[in-house]
């Protein structure tokens, strides 16, 4: 399913994505904790920027962290392990062939992983069918179409549309962080609570500005260069324009804003 | 200065107001709380629906209200009275040219007024002259740019950016929520920090569906249909898809974001 993941898989992409969950973690894990002794999936553990944060936030719990990819599964072994963690255990599996019993987990966590899919709704229901009854899942997405800035700029807001198209090519959908209400209600789920986390940086917040807008948003759209020029989504000069407006928004005057979703919900 | 201000005098425009202000209130206000004995100017306070709160919040604070029509100035006078607050003044004045002496208050507060002006800049220097060194202000600020929802619509889309179009033609700036940061900045204020305040509505929230999305947002849309049309910005029909649209978000598996920036800074 992961296999034309619009990120990519590069090495660099590696450092990217491990950047932004230090980043973020704070914001985007606030709140997730799970009891002791309870068993965790985490779904499309990816290369496990998000595990070693669940394994740290609740040092008692034992997570099961499962991707399709064998390469980001051993790059997330080797960073749970290098950081000393022995909470997680790791399978090579696909979401929708998942190979457990039914009721098998206590609680189910996901962090980027439904942006990627055709199937949202399915996903979550092949997820649904390993959680115990009572149990919680919680689900986190980005939004692209949540960005703004200030200096405003039609070329960055056109090279960011190439990210959502390009996205939406491979069959994901980076406008899914306001559909997780949704979604996990169309899925079965009940009690369904959203809460968004807006990542609002200006120059007060160096390091937002340095480890958000630049090293996470700003390197994710400049990644997608290559597909977007060769899919003539835009010409060469107005996307250079864009990379550079959107750098504009990153001085002393300028403003950025992106919002993640954080769903929570009951089977 | 407010003479052609895009939201109109009318009495259906004067209840969305109060309405606005009461479903927000908690929101906006949260965290802004003065002193007893303090001197606050409330700048632009147009027809009473921030001071009612500011009066509750603050009982013991004396407030100042202030506004440029004398129209909305008797609309707030009463509204204050009949409420049973004692503690505002009215004066009617222009920011430009406040009749009070240089560090007259301890604190200014200002909401919804700054889109309004073609001048922020100059207007906060002019605040700034009559606040005391070490008093706060506090600026509160939408930006219709901050809108998105689910399901999407460019029809949606258009029908706000009239509102976006109309208020700048008019010499405002509704995308000023974003700029609060750097406005307060280069007005030479101090210590400036920005505080988003995201509505996120979802069917989980009726009293937001109601009072925010249909009631304000929508409503407020709605208002420049006349403008919108007689400006040839949209055809007709288009116009109203966009409309019908907006009022698909707030069905069962809609959502609608809108965020409001809060920002204080010192002098």
């Amino acid at each position: 399913m992961k296999k034309k993941y619009v990120h990519g898989y590069t090495a660099r992409e590696c450092v990217r994505l491990v950047d932004q969950a230090s980043t973020l973690a704070d914001i985007l894990h606030s709140g997730t904790v799970y009891p002791a002794g309870s068993n965790v999936l985490e779904a499309g553990c990816g290369v496990g920027a998000q595990t070693v944060v669940l394994a740290r936030n609740s040092p008692n719990a034992k997570f099961t962290s499962v991707d399709v990819s064998e390469e980001s599964l051993r790059a997330a072994k080797e960073r749970v392990s290098s950081q000393g963690f022995t909470n997680v255990a790791f399978h090579q599996s696909d979401i929708f062939h998942l190979p457990y019993e039914d009721d098998s987990f206590d609680h189910l966590f996901l962090c980027f992983v439904l942006e990627h899919l055709p199937n949202p709704i399915e996903s979550l229901l092949c997820l649904r069918r390993v959680l115990k009854r009572g149990g919680t899942i919680t689900a986190i997405e980005g939004d692209h179409g949540s960005t703004y800035f200030h200096p405003e700029s039609p070329y960055a807001k056109k090279a960011i549309q190439c990210l959502v198209d390009i996205q939406a090519e491979l069959g994901g959908n980076s406008l899914i962080g306001r559909q997780l209400y949704p979604l996990l209600k169309k899925s079965k789920y009940d009690g369904v609570r959203v809460s968004p986390r807006m990542i609002y940086v200006d120059s007060s917040k160096p390091d937002l500005v340095e480890g958000f807008t630049k090293n996470t948003f700003i390197a994710m759209v400049e990644g997608v260069k290559e597909q977007a020029m060769r899919s003539h989504l835009m010409e060469e000069a107005d996307w250079d324009r864009g990379i550079r407006d959107l750098h504009r928004t990153t001085e002393e005057d300028g403003t950025f804003i992106y919002t993640f979703f954080k769903g929570e919900a009951l089977k």
